[in-house]
């Protein structure tokens, strides 16, 4: 886009008619007047969620039961939706399974790494990962007292800060902040040749751009089920470990259900063979099944055509916020290249918290992330060019008149 | 009941005319042709629990989206059926939160009770305890190396293998085996004189027999959702730290929503104060919300009524049985006193898995534990005195006729 040439909203309307991913805008049910850019934080309700979870409810456990384990297999939802969500990621199957929270599953994997690697004892990371990812390594260090230290550098000193004690690496590919994409073959590669291992946290990456696990040689992940998956709030979340060393992992979250024969009720851990033992207690059927609904839909779309409107619509973002919004002190943060950016693009400004309650106000919703970013997530599937659009025209709006200036705005409350 | 007395149908029918209880039969979702006795395993279907989900689907997820942590309160969720689960198990406001599993609970509060008794490293437990409540006990041990150990004594033993090096005894309060009560007070009173924490498993409890955390002074306590407490498949499990104790403990699963202010996006983790410093990833609000479905159902019953027919519903089976059963070669397991009991009759037979697959293909639905147990769970809200009569005249039929000696009830499943 040529700064010259100037964007009206009718080249965009032309630009939504062509869309191949526009058949998708249906397949959701979302409000009216609202134009939502906070898919990055919770996705949109896929319209088959709720009929899908009425019949779990209903036939599933209503009529079948406790023999709905086998009957419906409730047993193998983990894997199956595992399996799926690792089509999405790049997982060939048999590697990949959802439970648990994010948290949790990085708490198991940052412990398996350890294990992995014994000998080495540190864990390396970037400073401004996602909070919970930091908490989680602190929680583990201390937890191991002396056998394990958490060393944190800024995100481009990653790869100098390797040396011969680092067990794992564990990077956030997708910024939650800035939205700055880590090059996962170039780390991976690094990271392995200095014999560490590497893992990745997914959760703004999955269903937002094309990840190759298997193709990067990558050791470890996790991932989140309730951003651009789609899978509803607190969704379950899932985690990667490469076939070469799933059965090496003894399980530092050892429950029944990772054990070889949980129906034998053995007095003795003995862990099933590949991903299964990575599961630990009884699997969440109700949430696994709406999520499973979100990664079928995304499922259907194709990956490419996704990363190019992504792509699109960020650039988008950025050209509008220039071409309409100069003059308010509001600055593009993170990655300008659309290649090394995530489906978000941030916005910096001082009165950030309370223009972004101005927008929401307006039925613009993103979020506020401490100190003053607000962010704008893009979820290609239910996303136009003309919302891109009109978001920036209300965000001219506010700032033209100072509407985020009133006190209703400047409250926090305890999310967003 | 005296051995002279024949039980009939007719009185029984007379019995449930009279049920204090009966109306709640009406707001469970229950199958035609079913006598369902696995409660204890996987509870009914609470009818309000379809609704329910299906609003916070529509309008909460889908028409306040990413707003809904605040507008709907998804944030204060797992606090507040947390607490209304505290109803249930003597456990006064903000001291339990529902949260992950509760194999992962169990993890947590392990690691908290050896924290909370620096010095000493025993884990001492029941060598009959719940599968996964061991092996959550061994991976823990393992990932802490000499630091802990776990001692497994049967469970008369419990009392005298307490010793000075006892950090915390861990014991499931009614045995998913037998049905068998601990003691709760008496136990507790004896580990904490000997300055041993106890951590009670109250999966097989809560809901089933009045159970009084506060009141026996215990120190941790995790259960499950799923059993009892009638709320779903999976559901969201719970756990209990006594007041005195929350502030002392650092959590090993430290994560973003048990940090002291988790949008302030620190890079630091600070525990929040009391109890949510317990939770971990984001609360799974799906299960959460039908969890709290069948918590406020239970919640309306006197949990003395429940008792007192759960009492009678488990003593008339065990009559039933001698009465119409001798000569099968059916053993009854388990204490014959009902105030030893939960709210479950297992029934012994060497060839317990084929009869079992025989009655659940005639609707009577019980389960199979090796290595020859047949349990029955009659959970007093939905079963009827006359569904006990029936259950065992199906057993009786099938014993006469040997129609469990078929080839289709002696092939193992993953579940039952």
């Amino acid at each position: 886009m040529a700064a010259d040439a100037k964007i009206s909203r009718e080249s965009l309307a032309a630009r939504d008619a062509a869309d191949p991913l526009a058949g998708f805008r249906a397949r959701f049910d979302l409000p009216d007047g609202v134009i939502y850019l906070d898919g990055n934080s919770l996705g949109a309700l896929p319209r088959s969620a709720a009929p899908r979870l009425a019949r779990v409810v209903a036939d599933e456990w209503g009529r079948d039961l406790i023999r709905a384990w086998n009957s419906r297999d409730w047993m193998g939802l983990p894997q199956k939706v595992g399996d799926k969500i690792g089509r999405l990621i790049g997982a060939a199957p048999g590697q990949v399974v959802a439970a648990d929270s994010t948290s949790v599953n990085l708490f198991k994997l940052l412990a398996a790494a350890l294990q992995l690697n014994p000998g080495r004892r540190v864990i390396l990371t970037e400073d401004s990962n996602f909070p919970t990812d930091l908490y989680v390594a602190q929680g583990l260090v201390r937890l191991l007292g002396g056998r394990a230290e958490l060393r944190r550098v800024a995100g481009d000193r990653i790869i100098e800060a390797l040396d011969e004690d680092v067990a794992v690496v564990t990077l956030t590919q997708v910024s939650y902040a800035s939205g700055a994409v880590h090059d996962m073959a170039a780390v991976t590669r690094a990271a392995q040749n200095k014999a560490a291992l590497v893992l990745w946290d997914l959760s703004h990456s999955a269903g937002a751009l094309p990840v190759d696990l298997d193709g990067c040689g990558a050791d470890l992940a996790v991932g989140c089920g309730y951003k651009y998956l789609n899978g509803g709030p607190g969704a379950p979340a899932y985690l990667y470990v490469a076939r070469r060393h799933q059965d090496t992992i003894d399980p530092v979250l050892a429950g029944w259900m990772g054990h070889a024969d949980p129906f034998a009720f053995d007095g003795e851990y003995r862990p099933a063979p590949g991903i299964t033992r990575q599961l630990c207690g009884t699997p969440p059927v109700l949430a696994l099944a709406a999520l499973e609904e979100g990664v079928d839909l995304m499922l259907d779309a194709d990956m490419g055509a996704l990363r190019a409107k992504s792509m699109a619509l960020t650039d988008l973002f950025i050209a509008l916020v220039e071409q309409e919004c100069r003059g308010f002190g509001i600055a593009i943060a993170g990655p300008r290249e659309a290649a090394r950016r995530g489906s978000q693009v941030s916005l910096r400004h001082a009165q950030g918290y309370a223009i972004m309650q101005a927008l929401i106000a307006n039925g613009v919703i993103g979020d506020f992330r401490a100190p003053d970013l607000m962010r704008f997530g893009f979820a290609p599937l239910y996303l136009r060019h003309t919302d891109v659009w009109d978001a920036v025209a209300s965000l001219r709006r506010i700032m033209e008149t100072g509407a985020w200036d009133a006190p209703e705005f400047k409250t926090r409350s305890a999310v967003t």
